[in-house]
């Protein structure tokens, strides 16, 4: 009896502190949010790096810019820590405005809205022409084979699939041909690629991206045209299968130059070895301002530090915001900021010597780059657009995931309701083989991709309120992990 | 051991049954999102209906070719019964372009974006003019008295609270001076009411919406501003509190005129005279097109039956897509519909004996319009702006909650995780006092208000994906009642 009361005052206890932890949480949550849709930083900042810096490739003096403006915006922010991570990048430039027209000596001549792929290859100051074979599967090209195909421009009209509820697998289904179409043409002996582009809009808008070449394979153009030219052309090749088709791209790759991941933290009061980091990438397609992709993602982590400071929430473990440079092209910043995590893990010990000054762990500010790197609790990106946030893609153990849905009470209010299992961002993904728990925040995908690498990706884009939302989410899940830890 | 081994054979076939029947829903509602995301007739539909008919409020010629258009689209669909259900609705016309003038005579004089609220009266040909006090609260007026307020305009400038995460909280906090403003300000002798416009936006756009006067007082004029006129009207009043206001509204009650709620139907196979009905309002404000307030809801609403007509889906109940008319001014058309389920349900009987005759429980086709109402199921309603759908608001018995919510797992998929009591909306929520279960579909709300009411609620602000979940949701919610009813 006397056991049963001992236990039930202790479950009652546990009860109450758990109730009052909750509403604490909840509490602390709701002036996250409240405060990031009051105040409008974020959205000043957004408007500064996409209508003031705008398209940012890695290489470019845009990038250079951003990283820059970042680092003077973090400098800014009365930090614990700010400091850049030298990578090298490669340099593509695309050159002059892409040409593309169809039967160029003929009355009926006319112009399709085309861009190089990134990464591709010039034709050369005159161009190119030739005949084009209109295919909508890679199995197409063996069905034709070397003789219908050698000489001529392929043409992958592969539409994105709408039927899918998300608009990535709508995607997914169709950058295949952006990425490969090139090598695949040239197999067959095709003299350049033109691809439509992946996107589900029906609009006037070429969208670019990464395309890869193969060692073995010989280097042909490849462009993207856009949708509604895609069915243009395509109406034309069944009216006149001899169409011509001329192309002129000056883009070209020049030698490599050193770029930065840039850095932001406020250090941890009881841990600040141990790391929550959240980010996105400072790199964008030149084509737009780089707004969804992925301004927002970089925009949204140094407001998650913002809004640490301004409520006043004093971290126990570190709070490490990146703007990655280069995924765009070959995701150089994240390889770097791995490799540091990798370095820093081996050699974490002497690391952690360093934190054994009475200074440091009294939270006094020093602000030398100094890479310590430590041990991740977590690390979140946001790199699906600036859109209001529907969630979590959690890749970690199952414990850690029960974890985190175990907070769904206090993050539902906020539309959160998606905390599931799935892949978080290409950024960090790669932290996941050192046993850190990946995160990707997870907004509404509708029309992610009818802006995303074309010239659309513009400021005016983001909703203020929707950018928000996104800071306010990853801040508040930030918050949670800090606490409870992972 | 004999009945529990027949116990486990009914409990495996059940699982089994059940199982099956859940995979069927599944991909019964797989279908019904595919269509709809791969069609383009909703959008197209709603195109017309924006920019061919336009802005169309109660008692107006858009208003009126409106009703015929959807009752053209409707009659062209194969449906069983069509009609129009008479109403007279009144008729207030905005007149000529509405003036708000800072100071006139001066140098320093501004104009105002501003619109007449909707049921205001006019100033008269010459306008008014007078000197503004600005106030934040009603309890403002109590605190000024008479003594400050009569013979001035009233600016009532309480801006929307961006802190809530839904917008229809931050818009609670503020319509009420749109709606009982003059009413408030009238008691102590204003002249005229100024209205900040009831939305988060900070832009250029008035926002209009009813306003209602009382018999026992004094009708004066009017007007709302846009949000940065209300701030720029607010900070000339710190640097001059006599600035002089200069108002002219040509708006005036014209007599009532008759208009129709416009009704469509599928009848069903093996209850008829049972409803499943779902609809949106057909009239919408005049300054804009009325695109996501509410020609959303009323395509939405008819691409659910096109949805059952092209997956061949025939249901068990009628179902019935009704266009209200006047949801904005008086909501004649919802109490219309209301009345006539209420005559209906008191002549029940009589009404069943209609459907006895063997063409009609075989499915053959009618065409008069025969008002039968019948019982309702159940009745969906889509008010709140075609964008993304995130569930739905349930105003129902507990019993039919958890019904609905059991069907989580078929919902969730499409991002319908919200399924929790609530309001349903102003045009079906009347049929709740005859124990009908009514439901509101939510949808993201953030950008909702900045569309709400304005010249700005056009129809590019519709995005087609967003518009056709929409209409994938409320068809998948139809098809689960029909099945398992409520």
């Amino acid at each position: 009896m006397l056991k049963l009361a001992i236990f039930s005052v202790f479950y009652l206890l546990s009860i109450f502190t758990s109730c009052n932890s909750q509403n604490t949480d909840s509490l602390v949550i709701r002036k996250i949010f409240s405060e990031a849709l009051t105040d409008n930083t974020a959205y000043k900042n957004l408007e500064f790096l996409c209508t003031k810096i705008g398209g940012r490739i890695c290489g470019s003096p845009q990038a250079a810019k951003a990283v820059e403006w970042v680092k003077h915006v973090l400098d800014g922010m009365d930090l614990d820590t700010v400091y850049l991570q030298e990578t090298s990048v490669r340099h593509w430039v695309r050159g002059e405005k892409e040409v593309a027209i169809v039967n160029p000596e003929k009355a009926s001549s006319y112009k399709l809205q085309a861009c190089a792929l990134g990464g591709s290859i010039g034709t050369g100051e005159k161009g190119l022409s030739a005949n084009v074979i209109e295919v909508k599967e890679f199995d197409d090209l063996a069905k034709l084979g070397r003789q219908n195909i050698s000489g001529k421009i392929v043409f992958f009209n592969h539409p994105a699939d709408p039927s899918f509820y998300t608009t990535f697998s709508a995607y997914g289904g169709a950058v295949a041909f952006r990425a490969r179409g090139a090598v695949q043409a040239a197999r067959y002996g095709a003299i350049a690629a033109v691809v439509r582009s992946a996107t589900l809009a029906h609009d006037e808008f070429p969208h670019t991206g990464i395309m890869h070449y193969a060692d073995t394979v010989e280097k042909i153009p490849a462009i993207a045209i856009s949708t509604n030219d895609a069915d243009k052309l395509s109406n034309g090749l069944k009216n006149d299968p001899n169409l011509n088709l001329y192309i002129r791209l000056t883009c070209k790759e020049l030698p490599e130059v050193v770029s930065y991941n840039v850095i932001g933290e406020i250090r941890g009061t009881e841990h600040p070895d141990q790391i929550i980091a959240f980010g996105g990438h400072l790199d964008s397609w030149e084509l737009g301002q780089g707004a969804h992709d992925d301004g927002t993602g970089v925009i949204q982590s140094i407001e998650v530090l913002r809004l640490f400071k301004a409520l006043h929430i004093r971290p126990k473990n570190t709070l490490r915001a990146v703007a990655f440079m280069d995924e765009e092209m070959e995701q150089r910043g994240a390889k770097r900021y791995t490799e540091s995590a990798q370095q820093m893990i081996n050699s974490r010990n002497s690391i952690l010597d360093q934190f054994k000054g009475d200074s440091l762990l009294k939270g006094s500010k020093f602000r030398q780059p100094a890479e310590y790197i430590g041990n991740h609790i977590a690390a979140i990106e946001a790199d699906r657009g600036g859109f209001t946030p529907l969630g979590f893609s959690i890749d970690a153990s199952d414990a850690q995931l029960k974890k985190i849905q175990s907070w769904k009470s206090l993050l539902l209010p906020y539309g959160l309701y998606l905390l599931e299992k799935g892949g978080s961002g290409v950024d960090v993904s790669s932290l996941k083989k050192f046993g850190v728990p990946v995160i990707g925040l997870v907004t509404d995908s509708q029309r992610y991709f009818d802006y995303h690498h074309a010239a659309s990706d513009t400021f005016d884009k983001v909703h203020p309120r929707e950018l928000q939302l996104g800071s306010a989410s990853i801040a508040a899940l930030v918050y949670l992990i800090d606490i409870y830890g992972l």
